[in-house]
C-alpha cells in the first residue's frame, strides 16, 4: 500500500507541461505497490497512471525497466506503455522524484486464482519470454544466487528469533543451491516478480502484466519457479499440482522448457522460495514497528521452501520426468 | 490514507449483481479519506467511486449521507451521485461492511488554496445550504457545543502532555463558548467538513463537493466558519483576511448572512476551531503509536482557537460589522 508522496496540482500541471495529452481532470493517489507512488490521472486525452519512484528503486535502472515495457507493448504484449514526452524521453521528475507515466490497464488482478488464471499466467509468461528475445537492454539480477548468503548474513541467527531453527536450515539450503544452481539454461529478460498482484485478468483472461521493477536477465525457468511459487500454493501453504500442471502446460505451448530446465524446476524453485523467504525476513527484522509498510510474513515463503526442498523431480509439478 | 478493507474479484462481482452497469473491467483502492475505504471501479457503463464504511461511520446515519447527496445532485449541485441497484435502494453489503457507489467527479482539490478557491468555495457552501431547504433528512449535529466538553473531559489533564498548558486553556474557552454560543440563526442540512480536501475543482473553477459523512442540522453559519478555518490560515498559521473576505463575499452573493450571523461569526469560529482541536487532541492521545493512520496534529486548529479568541467582531474576517 503506496503514496508515499503527496504532489501538488500546481507540481502535476508543470510536470505535465511536457506532455502533450490535455488539460488536467482528476488525479487520485491509488493504493498499490509497496515500493513507489502511484497515481490515477486523468487527462482530456486518457486516463493513465503516474508512477513517483521512491528511493528503493535505482534511478539508473529506469531506463532498463521503461524501455522493457516499451519494447514489450511495441511487440502487442499486453503491459503497460510509457507515454513518451514532447521531446520523447520518457523520464522526468516530480517533487524530487523520477517519474513517469504510463496507459491504464483494464483488468482486475486475482486475489483467488484459479486453474485457468495459472494457466493464462503461465502462457503470458511464455509470451513475454519470447518478446524480449530482441531487447537490447541489460541488467543483472541483484536478488539471485551469490546475492542470497550476504544477505541471509545481515540477519543472521536473529533468523532464530522470527522461526526456531531458521538459521540453520537457511545455511543448509544455501549450501545445497550453490551445488545444485543450474548456469547453462536458456535466459534473457525475466519478470522476476510475477506474483497474482501483478497479473490482471478480464474474468477468466489475461489482460496484462505490471510492475516490471523487479526485471532483469537471468534464467527464463527461473522466472517460471518463481511463478510456480506465487500462483499453486494455498492459503495452507497446500501445493496444488493441478494448478502447476496448467501452468507449466500452457507455458510450454508458447515456448517449450528443454530437458535440462525441467529438470533443474526443483532446484530453481527452492532457490525462488528461498530468494522471497529472505527478502520477507530481513524486512521482516529490519522494518520499525511504527512503519506504515504492510510486512510481509516470512513463513509463507518458508513453507514453499519445505515443499521444494522435499521435491525429487519435475513430477512434483505435474510434468514428466 | 485509506483502503483498510480490501476485496476479492468475486465479492466484488457478486455485489456488482445488483446494479444493472454491465461488465466489470478494473478496481483500484484509492488513498483517500481516512474513515472509510475507496476504490475506482470502471464498468461498462462508467466510472464509479465504491466506498466501503468503516466502523466510525454509524450505519444507521448512512441513509441520511446517501440521501442528501441525491438531493444535492438532483438539484443540480456538483456533488457525486449515489447509483440505484435494480430494486432501487442504494446502500448495499461487501465484505462485511455497509457499501455504496456513486459517480465519479472529475477534479483536483487544491493542496494550496488560493484567494479564488476560497471564493468559489464560499460560494459552493451557500449553494449547498440554499439546496438543503427542502431536504426531508434530519441528523442531530455530534460535534458541537454539548458535546465538547465531554469529549475533552476524555482527555482532561493528558491534554498539558501534548501542549503545556492546553487543560486550562481549553477550560476556559469552553466556559466562554458556553456562555456566548448562538442559537437562534437560521438552520439546515450543512456540510460540517468543508475542507480543501473535500472540494474539487477543474483549474480555478470548484467542480464538485464530496465526503457528507459529518452532515448534519445545524446553524449555516456555523458550517461558514469551519470554512473560514479550513482554507483561511496558512502553513504558519497566519489568517488570511484577503481570503475570508474572498469566501465570505462570494458566499453572501449567494446567500446573504443576516446580521446577527455575522456579529457571530468570531464566536463560531472560535467555537469549529475549538471543536477540530478537540477531536485532532482525542485521536493524537488514543491512537496507538503504530497505527497506520496519519495522526492530524491538534496544534493547528489550537493555532485557529487562538486567533479567534482575540477577535473582537467580523472585521477579524474582512466584513463591516
Amino acid at each position: 500500500m503506496a503514496v508515499y508522496t503527496d504532489i501538488t496540482e500546481g507540481e502535476l500541471r508543470h510536470f505535465l507541461q511536457t506532455y502533450e495529452l490535455g488539460d488536467l481532470l482528476s488525479y487520485r493517489g491509488i493504493a498499490e505497490g509497496v515500493e513507489n507512488s502511484n497515481f490515477i490521472v486523468h487527462l482530456e486525452r486518457g486516463e493513465f497512471i503516474l508512477t513517483l519512484y521512491e528511493k528503493r528503486v535505482n534511478e539508473e535502472d529506469l531506463p532498463f525497466f521503461i524501455g522493457l515495457m516499451d519494447h514489450l507493448a511495441a511487440k502487442g504484449f499486453a503491459c503497460p506503455r510509457p507515454v513518451k514526452r514532447q521531446d520523447g524521453t520518457v523520464i522526468g521528475h516530480l517533487a524530487g522524484r523520477p517519474a513517469a507515466m504510463v496507459t491504464f490497464l483494464e483488468g482486475v488482478w486475482p486475489r483467488e486464482p484459479s486453474v485457468v488464471h495459472c494457466a493464462e499466467a503461465g502462457a503470458a509468461l511464455a509470451q513475454m519470454h519470447l518478446a524480449v528475445a530482441d531487447y537490447e537492454g541489460y541488467r543483472r539480477n541483484a536478488l539471485t544466487l551469490p546475492d542470497w548468503r550476504p544477505l541471509f548474513e545481515q540477519v543472521g541467527d536473529k533468523a532464530d528469533e522470527v522461526i526456531d531453527g531458521l538459521a540453520e536450515e537457511t545455511r543448509a539450503m544455501l549450501d545445497r543451491l550453490e551445488a545444485e544452481w543450474p548456469t547453462d539454461l536458456p535466459s534473457g529478460v525475466i519478470h522476476a516478480d510475477a506474483f497474482p498482484d501483478n497479473v490482471f485478468f478480464l474474468g477468466d483472461r489475461f489482460s496484462g502484466l505490471i510492475d516490471f521493477y523487479f526485471a532483469c536477465n537471468d534464467l527464463f525457468a527461473y522466472d517460471v519457479a518463481v511463478a510456480l511459487n506465487a500462483w499453486c500454493f494455498d492459503a495452507d501453504h497446500r501445493f496444488d499440482r493441478q494448478k502447476s500442471a496448467a501452468m507449466l502446460d500452457a507455458y510450454q505451448r508458447v515456448r517449450p522448457l528443454s530437458d535440462d530446465e525441467r529438470k533443474a524446476l526443483p532446484a530453481l524453485c527452492r532457490g525462488a522460495a528461498t530468494r522471497f523467504m529472505l527478502t520477507r525476513l530481513y524486512d521482516w527484522i529490519h522494518t520499525p514497528a511504527d512503519a506504515t509498510v504492510t510486512k510481509k510474513d516470512p513463513r509463507q515463503p518458508l513453507a514453499w521452501m519445505r515443499y521444494h526442498a522435499a521435491a525429487s523431480g519435475p513430477g512434483a509439478y505435474g510434468l514428466n520426468a
